[in-house]
């Protein structure tokens, strides 16, 4: 593919600063500006050598870029689009890489001078951590990278967003923003939900027994602290600007559990037999579709 | 440790398989036995090397042997206690390896000629796998192992059984069976519970959709199925035999959910922040309790 002259990164934290990395070994950007708005960010990804200048004002990081990543919490994007106006090319390709694209899309078009060079993107990929210094060049590799234009998007601008990602390492999907959203409700936004939930049920227990679930948590617990260790400005904004599919699906759920709950009080075994033995289907399932890392038990040894 | 003379191993899965594997490493049995209901696990144990000798009758199993493990579901503890009485000898030590301790020792307890002799135990180890093919030796290292003994119980006999579980690796701690089944339904129970419930959801929906889970599961989805592939039949005894603290661990997080859900409705960021913003407290405080393996990201890249 041929490199972008120069890419302003608005945002520089896991997502962004990872693939800062990826164009920095793939020689793919001229130039990197980054964009952030605290002084202590700015100097760690100059540190870092994530960027070749960084800039606080948005439309400053913007100004004679080809390429435009918006990466910075949801919530925030709109707000860092209105902000990077004044020094956006009109030719200038922008894409995000927010976990929800609907609000995305409403939020970040108004302000473009040219909504056909927006090319909304998901990649699916991260860890707990956060900030310039979790960034790695191979955190997307293998990863999928759902893209989500719309009906106005450019179909070449398209084409060079994904071919910037398939350099990540990455496998490229293409759907709406809405049916992008449904399916992110089920496979992510759920189960952070859950996650954060069940982890704050031990933040309120007292003291000592806190303690001990510390001690214990190689029982099951253990996955779900991490889970639950992800960032917590994004998740609000996720779990908030996707609230309509994620009630839907978190309606579901509560159902299939107030139905198990009933199960084990009355002593329905063959409910729940039959329920955990479906289970291990999907576990099969997951494996198959190449997104489960099937680990040797030596690593794991997290149950029971 | 003086080796035992003859063990058996009642039940010879990826519990009680690894626990055979470590003890031959140590050279802790003069002969180990095993008992298994299917032909089909007696032959592999021997195959596997497991074992000197599989019966498929516990009362055969357990004759002259100096400890004996019990090592089938939950459920199964009981009345396989009561085939092995006519075998075994009154000064046999016995312990078991339940996740669950108060009603193992109810139903264990009156078919013993030497209640004393009996140590409930609970190595918090294991793998989505089951089967004696499942089993290593390094599963239970760095791995608490709780012991339960009972007003009745003989230290001299917890003594033996601590110093085994020591010499496979366990960090062995001792509480009462009922304080056990509190700590471990937060733990443990209630998140299988609820990994359970999350990828039974997924199985209901329709066939499209469920495909697009799986592809897209890397999202957060994917620690949840592994969990929820754990042993049904040995899950289903969990959570119907500690279902009192299950129920109540379950009750207070349901109430936090639906606390949660009605944020989401109503747009109330803040709580959601501040819910995220503790729960990576309780991450750490269960690293530095040494529970989580902190993987590399590299290794992980599961979340966003």
């Amino acid at each position: 593919m041929t490199p972008f002259r120069r890419v302003a990164m608005l945002g520089i934290g896991l997502i962004n600063g990872s693939l800062a990395k990826v164009m920095r070994r793939e020689g793919l950007a001229g130039e990197i500006v980054a964009a952030a708005r605290r002084e202590e960010t700015r100097a760690r990804a100059l540190e870092l050598h994530l960027c070749d200048r960084a800039e606080a004002d948005p439309a400053e990081a913007v100004r004679g870029a080809d390429l435009v990543v918006l990466g910075v919490p949801p919530a925030a994007v709109g707000p860092v689009a209105a902000a990077m106006r004044p020094g956006l090319a009109p030719d200038a390709i922008v894409t995000d890489v927010s976990s929800i694209k609907a609000q995305v899309v409403r939020d970040v078009v108004p302000h473009l001078p040219t909504p056909g060079l927006f090319v909304p993107g998901h990649p699916v990929a991260g860890t707990e951590h956060s900030g310039p210094d979790a960034a790695f060049d191979t955190l997307f590799v293998r990863r999928r990278c759902i893209l989500t234009p719309i009906e106005d998007t450019d179909p070449a601008a398209v084409e060079r967003v994904k071919a910037l990602w398939e350099r990540a390492g990455s496998l490229v999907d293409i759907m709406t923003p809405e049916h992008h959203d449904r399916v992110l409700a089920i496979t992510s936004h759920l189960p952070h939900l859950i996650a954060y939930t069940i982890v704050g049920t031990v933040a309120d227990l007292e003291e000592q027994a806190r303690t001990e679930v510390f001690k214990y948590a190689a029982g099951g617990f253990t996955d779900f602290t991490r889970i639950a260790a992800s960032d917590p400005t994004m998740w609000r904004d996720v779990l908030l600007g996707n609230r309509e599919a994620v009630l839907e699906m978190l309606g579901r759920f509560t159902e299939d559990l107030v139905a198990l709950q009933r199960a084990i009080r009355w002593g329905d075994g063959q409910t729940l037999f039959d329920l955990f033995t479906r289970t291990r289907a999907i576990r099969r399932g997951v494996i198959q579709a190449g997104q489960a890392y099937v680990r040797q038990p030596q690593a794991n040894g997290e149950n029971g």
